[in-house]
């Protein structure tokens, strides 16, 4: 392993970076915002040590597996780093570890902020805030279809690259064109997202940055009161869907482009991620309405007004909240922390479930989720058939026995990182109900929570140590947790 | 499959249940109770439809294992509906769905309890309430231990007979054998503590009672206040002592009979569950003695006198309740829903982990914990050294892959199951931690949990329906869920 190789990766990386800032640089003119000398700073600095560390370091030879593993770990923390220097610079985020905290959690997708009065931040930085999002969410698709499969990572999606069948990978083997090819993806979307909300009364400013927090499934909003605050049914609607969109497999946006549509339909994570959103939609907006629950829109139209059941608002309210909260986008329309005990656990269970493997969405992915339950059948049935030999399908492939085995280790260990960073945060002080909401809404890269990190609330009254370990929770859950395991276990590993 | 031999060894087990009933008969002869005549009554009824069964019942052949499994699920629902009836004859239990929570809770060696006022309950009754526990306790021993391995079952504990070794059980390989070395461990244990309780003062009554919730890991008291009403430390030692023997593995025990001291010190489960007990003992007297807790003991003179921190008092009250909770058994001598949110979380962690295979506790056993544990250290390893094959190890013997994929796919269910009865809860209303803390107090089989289940509170607002399905979930997690499945895929299952 060496260093040299490593650094001269994230220089490049701080590279891309400086030149992103230009983008909130422009907007932080164009307002004239306060914050032109603090954004002009952070892209200086991280220009400057951008070039120093590509230009100090030679590199001679290819990137070894385990040095993958550490370049993207790093690179995201460096990222965080620098990319928390905007809001540090400019003073009005608190103190360095807020500004990395909110960077990490840009980064990762996350959504979960420390700000308490969005509205008196300056546009420019807020413009930041949202681009953290979507190069998060670009950052991660290419890693997971487009990198680490070189790198012998076998992600629970890849299960179809590894056995032969009709929905086997047929994009270009080649890294280069597969990255090309989401890219385009990507930035159409992109595109086709901010038009949409333009067409909802939108400024281009607003727009971008809701759609950037759309497609990465982040979630930062420019409003405190996040989607709310617009209070357009025509809006929801369309972050409704491009949620949605956000949390299907790439690939899959891939065979729409092509016109396989029948490829799509015959996806089985596809199906089931759909058939978990409808489910859970359904079972939450009964729940709303059969007990008479307002479903505490956070309009400001819906505080003054009385509150008339109505399934309709129940079915809005549901609808918007499940795929958020599923999708791990993180958006609210309403403080679903008011709602029936039913519908908060199933949110929170939702939270594990995530988005599909191969998409912007956090969670523990929805065909590692289809993968155990199939297992868990088989070794029921493998007891009433001691001596047949059942084997896990999805659709009509076999999953491998290490894969299988690969995907029930992961979750075993997702759930173990989450009770750890419950246990830790119980025992900082925090609750019980924020402790263990707070742990899988950040690991699960989703954002709120329930209790004191609910939709209307934010991350501001942790103290710093839980902000860090909250930070590095995100990180965890958003490089799925090996590779950041295996760069402390390459560090520490005696030869 | 003949229902014909399913029948007639529940017949069986009827008239051995009701030759049981003799012995609370016998007390509340003595203690001239109320009680007699519903006693007498359930006796009558339950010997009667236990011949009844026995006697048309003709068997020509050896149980299959699908039956077994069978036997062992329908067994365990006809004794606590014929358990049930001293309770609901004598009408102070109120609902006969209540009187059949109770003889589930007690047969299961749960220890929930639907009771508000147990003082007011007679003695004979009482007394067949813990006998459940007893009786439940043994029936856990010789089906984990003895019988189920005949059956094809491999159990967590099970893979010392897979693989050769030093720690390969030396007990004869006949059941018969096998269960009454068994029967004698469990009776000496009995015998013996019933001695040292009356030894503190206990009458035979009091010492008998709650021996049985102790070895059992059960956790029915006969009094509100459960250990904390004697107020005796040397009553208290004695139980957590007893508690943690119930906890480890009985096969454990016949080691320390033959005086193979070295076969029990190298016994990995044994140290891990041991090591998992002081860690964590440790950790919540800390919590409790830094954060300056009361810890909130429910003797009566504590209620009057005023609070002083002492380390002491942290780890009396710390260490019985870690040892109560993590063996499954949820005896109570401080009410642990008032400490931090630390202790609390770290408790209900402890509910998962449970006891040793091959003992009386519940929960998801300390193997299967290990075992998970080190798969998933496996995992990571792989990762880094992508073309090395690792073995789950436990001391010096590998795990074998089908015993590594049934004890995880079981940790998963039991988590589905877990969050299955979580969420059943809060659809019927209740709060969340009410929710998910009776789901697994019931799951793991230890009795207590948080909010409205906690220490100083019951079981007994639950509406029916909830009743029931708990009173499911403590069966599915006594029989390790499989068997109580497999029982239902059996009979739904088409050719």
């Amino acid at each position: 392993m060496k260093w040299q190789i490593i650094l001269k990766v994230q220089g490049l990386l701080l590279i891309i970076l400086s030149i992103m800032m230009i983008f909130p640089l422009l907007f932080s003119l164009y307002y004239k915002g306060n914050d032109t000398f603090a954004i002009s700073l952070a892209l200086i600095i991280t220009l400057a040590v951008g070039l120093l560390l590509a230009v100090t370091c030679k590199v001679k030879r290819n990137i070894k597996a385990k040095e993958g593993f550490i370049i993207v770990s790093l690179g995201w923390i460096l990222a965080s780093l620098f990319g928390g220097l905007p809001f540090y610079i400019h003073g009005s985020f608190g103190s360095y570890i807020n500004c990395v905290f909110e960077a990490m959690s840009g980064f990762t997708t996350t959504g979960a902020t420390i700000l308490t009065g969005i509205e008196n931040i300056p546009k420019g930085l807020l413009f930041w805030r949202s681009l953290t999002h979507w190069l998060g969410g670009m950052g991660i698709i290419l890693l997971t279809i487009a990198i680490l499969p070189f790198f012998g990572i076998i992600s629970g999606h890849l299960y179809k690259a590894e056995v032969p069948g009709p929905t086997k990978d047929k994009i270009s083997p080649k890294i280069k064109d597969t990255a090309k090819i989401l890219w385009l993806i990507y930035t159409g979307l992109t595109v086709l997202e901010t038009i949409l909300l333009m067409f909802g009364g939108m400024d281009l400013y607003n727009a971008l940055c809701h759609t950037f927090g759309t497609l990465a499934t982040g979630g930062f909003s420019t409003l405190n009161s996040s989607i709310a605050g617009f209070d357009n049914l025509y809006i929801e609607i369309v972050i409704i869907v491009f949620m949605y969109l956000a949390g299907v497999n790439f690939l899959l946006h891939f065979y729409l482009i092509k016109r396989k549509f029948k490829d799509f339909i015959k996806d089985r994570e596809w199906r089931f991620y759909t058939s978990v959103l409808l489910i859970a939609i359904t079972a939450i907006t009964l729940n709303l309405f059969l007990n008479n629950t307002d479903p505490h829109f956070m309009m400001k139209n819906e505080i003054s007004g009385e509150f008339k059941n109505n399934i309709f608002m129940a079915l809005r309210a549901a609808a918007f909240q499940t795929v958020s909260i599923t999708t791990t986008t993180g958006f609210c329309t309403a403080d679903f922390n008011m709602w029936p005990s039913f519908s908060r656990i199933l949110l929170v269970f939702m939270m594990f479930f995530g988005g599909s493997a191969g998409s912007t969405g956090g969670g523990m992915k929805q065909i590692r989720v289809l993968i155990i339950f199939k297992k868990v059948l088989n070794e029921i049935k493998k007891m009433a058939h001691p001596k047949a030999i059942f084997y896990v399908k999805v659709g009509k492939n076999h999953i491998p026995q290490p894969i299988v085995s690969q995907v029930t280790g992961f979750v075993i260990l997702f759930i173990l990182l989450f009770s750890g960073v419950t246990l830790f945060l119980a025992f900082m002080g925090y609750d019980l109900i924020t402790s263990f909401s707070a742990s899988i809404a950040t690991l699960g890269n989703i954002g709120p929570g329930l209790a004191r990190v609910g939709a209307v609330e934010n991350y501001a009254f942790f103290d710093p140590l839980s902000k860090v370990v909250l930070a590095f929770s995100m990180l965890l859950g958003r490089l799925e947790i090996y590779s950041v395991l295996l760069f402390f276990y390459s560090i520490t590993e005696r030869r």
